[in-house]
């Protein structure tokens, strides 16, 4: 079967990878139907590495995607052959600690895919856990499927945020990830979602999104635009999503007295943390890794009218042209949201 | 000026009633608007009490009620007059360790418009602390303004609930709370609010509302149906909104594993609580009185697409007609929802 | 190997089984050396069955257990041969959906010992998880450890009740349970914990434990008593642990306004709920199912001095008296709380 | 009456001011006892100003008071002249959102003694809302009444972490409010609480306080030591208490996976945030502005065994050697803990 193999920082090339056989006890075995690429994908592809996680072997690409299933394996009952479905892509040690207390995601022995040294899902098939493998309802199409995964972040941000019906919330950074948590937040109970940028073609991407307000950062202050419409309150949940260090000068003084700030982007370096002054609105700062627990909450959601994800599908590609896919990511177009290939 | 006023059980008049004078300190003085009739206003009229509040003297009733600041008084900066306003009927005593703890609903000195001896708000004009009256957005009318009590009953026991985003939730009853907890469920977060009742009418309100699913219970059972469209877990969050004994019957097995039941209707004596199938599901119960917190944040869901509060105000009647309007809530028609008063 | 074996309903003998061969991937075989008799055992003895739960054929009876790892199974890095243990007896279905969400106690597919058809370490040697398996200090003996199994329902139920620092507690029923919850109460932040029973032996247990009020009940009333400690304010904490349905008549007006009442008690048929009382007290309502997550720090806080769990062992027998250990349960004695049997 | 009053900047005497006269409604007036030295009233005495807390004009110092209730205003049912007292310095305004959402240390409004301009209670009597007024216990003093305000914050980190029960703390900095912390913590449910420090004095301290664990940092690691000792884990609750921006370099990599960091040292500019390494465990940090809803709590607890806070009253002087406390604080010995002051 075919694959999207990474070979070393810088080389990729599609491959052929010998069959996987068939399912084990509680597995599945999906042909790919659809995968997104990530931005991790592409660091991974220009760097050879993000932080401690090297590629120092080749490697299969990709952890956004959508297929049907082909094979179960023994003790499988909630699929069957013909389900199409999306994957959740990191699978952790069942006998952890982490996963005992309920927080698989930040289970350090985590199976993940294509972080190295674990191949992704850029390839025809792959077999994965059926405890992680969630069935696509009619009303989504492949593409949206393998937006789960990115969408899943917004959503267990949104979660982590423990809105209260009605909140007023704000994001910062209107890009991929600043979008998902725009719509999951809005979707997710908050009235109205505020979300700032300094590129105002990122902001057009939110245009004719009912109760999503985009507030450009280069022309106005965040927080002052939030107060004036909450009577000089604030919102209650405020989500850092763009990990620029300077996004973090005004953050500490955003929310409302009591209220919550979501740390979802993922900053390079030490950020300056203004305690004092997040004390003296007692507020609560959550941190968000991948996500657990919303896999099929967020299926259930984008299958509503309240999230339409489709829209956010900017380009497909065919598998064989996987890496002109990875080189039109690194133009960099601000509008460009979510390229996806399909195999 | 003129007032509703429950002479005692059974005999209603309008009356003239001497003038408010001005607002004290924190306080405004409001011109009624609109007034809507809760079963509670009914039930003083017919029966001269509940449970521990009995009607001893002349009462003016009414507690959903919207209208326009005339007068603020001295300290009052957010609202001026002519601003449009909804009023929170209950007003605790601030010193009470209720307050303090947060708790204002449950403060045993809480002064609440009508019942006994606190007189309501269908009269022309009340004074009101400005902390607990808020403005309405020009997207709101005075109809759907009235209609911000009966909602923030739903929208507290949406809070309290606790909804993930893209929770399944279950409501048992459609009545006109059960009405307004889907509305605040669906829009706070849940992806499915399954309704059910047993009078095919009340269920029809609820055509066409995304996301709201009605069920009939003397066709089905709402456990088969939510288990059998969620692989057999069942809803996160179970509403109680009947009141009515036989609903607590099936209601301790339907949540899923983990779930939550928030007990909204308040039946008239005990029901029976089969603890150890609770247990075996480690749910959690939660009781709702009234609401804290969430009239500010009903008026921004209610002023989003997310929710239509103005499609359940079935009939409006001119403060002549008060009585008229008393006489029809009694007539107990299936598709009146919401009927209002216009002074 | 040696067990103790229930053939049928009445009817239980000292049987040899086959030895258990090696420990599989993860897991550990262990000398057993203390078992304490829970009543579900004696339960399973008189009656044959509890609830669904039916004896069909022989099982060796004993979930509180404690003993000497033997042998480590491969991957097990935080065991070794000589380490004291005591092992918590129920394991869940890794793939599970209840396990993912971090509530693993309430998997339907948990495998837990002694309740049919899944036998009990009442038993020269066991293989168990190592996941499940908590190394003793050497503070705690033998006997603590096997203890640690009921103080672990205590330490549950502590926890669920999220008691802040300095909350005053009460607990109906000074049976085993209620003392473990007491225990866990006070070492888990309670400045006082009032335990209120009928019979006063059961109290006089409670003796001389500092923040430990015993409450006879034939006597006064335990909610006037807090009350009038509290300057009318009442518990914040209520632990159900009699499961009589007595108890439950006054239980629903006994919290603090905003407080808790944790149902531990397991009555064998409905009990009557005053919804109406406890929604004006803004009440939640939570159930306890055995524990999760609380051995590895009940161990922890059993190693302090301030919880003392040896004083609750009120006789030992040795393995070959297994049947007169029951027996004397059966008596009934108020005095007695621990009874051990040790291998 | 007498009352120590700082003239401006530097310049500290003992004045005669007016009397008081008799408490308003809901008032109480209170013979003060005992005063504590904190760090704040020192830094308005050398400094004349606390970040935008400047001394414009005489303000009589002091905070952490304890006396006698000399005089009840109307309606004050719960205190009597002779009761022996503590009060809570800051009272908020009723009217404002921060207190109905139950968060009423963070209301911008709140007047709380010496701050300026609000006068302290470093006087012969002062008038204060009964609603903030405690009465104590006989077991406790007015040394240890007075102590009750540094201890409350000490409670208020406690009960923002959400010990469990049986969790392991660590705290960073064992100064006084250190110190305060760690006997929360541990009489809040924590089994152990590792206190480190770079002053063997400050650790000298915490001498025979049972599960209180003092680590040197110039000697170990602090993160080493506890995952030494919780097989790896770490502690699942890490109080920052030093406000030394060199504690925030390993801070973010010390809580165990899932855990809580609670800040409540106030650095006096910017620390270095590194949210990749917080994220990577999915931790929660939470914020600490003063307290709220804890000094009933903390007296309850200061009032039973697991509490002695008399131990840490270092030394106390006469109100005519005011200055001479003051001067004393200044020293710095580090053995001192809390300088107070009878009048």
């Amino acid at each position: 079967m075919r694959a999207l193999v990474l070979q070393e920082k810088g080389r990729m090339s599609i491959e052929e990878i010998p069959d996987l056989g068939s399912p084990g006890p509680g597995e599945v075995r999906i042909a790919m139907h659809t995968v997104g690429i990530c931005a991790s994908d592409v660091h991974y592809y220009t760097d050879g590495k993000i932080g401690p996680f090297v590629v120092n072997a080749p490697m299969v690409l990709g952890h956004e995607g959508a297929g049907t299933v082909v094979e179960v394996g023994e003790g499988v009952t909630h699929l069957a052959p013909g389900d199409r479905v999306a994957m959740e892509p990191g699978v952790p040690n069942p006998a952890s600690r982490a996963v005992k207390e309920g927080n698989y995601n930040v289970d350090p022995d985590v199976r993940f895919w294509a972080p190295p040294p674990v191949h992704g899902c850029l390839a025809d098939e792959v077999i994965h856990p059926a405890a992680y493998t969630y069935a696509l309802p009619e009303s989504l199409s492949f593409a949206e499927g393998a937006l789960i995964e990115p969408f899943s972040v917004g959503m267990y941000a949104a979660t982590t945020a423990q809105i209260s019906p009605g909140d007023v919330a704000a994001v910062i950074g209107s890009g991929t990830i600043g979008i998902m948590i725009a719509l999951a937040a809005r979707a997710g109970g908050a009235s109205r979602v505020y979300v700032s940028d300094v590129l105002p073609q990122k902001l057009g991407l939110l245009e004719g999104l009912e109760g999503i307000i985009p507030v450009d950062a280069t022309q106005e202050d965040l927080g002052e635009r939030v107060r004036a419409e909450t009577d000089g309150w604030g919102p209650q949940v405020v989500f850092e999503a763009s990990g620029a260090a300077p996004a973090y000068k005004g953050l500490w003084s955003l929310p409302a007295p009591g209220g919550r700030i979501v740390l979802v982007g993922m900053p390079t370096s030490d950020v300056p943390f203004d305690v004092s002054t997040a004390a003296a609105r007692g507020l609560s700062i959550e941190t968000v890794f991948r996500y657990k627990n919303v896999y099929q909450k967020a299926i259930d959601l984008a299958a509503t009218d309240a999230v339409d994800l489709g829209r956010f599908v900017t380009d497909t590609f065919a598998f064989d042209d996987s890496i002109q896919a990875f080189e039109r990511f690194l133009e960099g177009r601000p509008t460009d949201v979510k390229l996806q290939i399909t195999l």
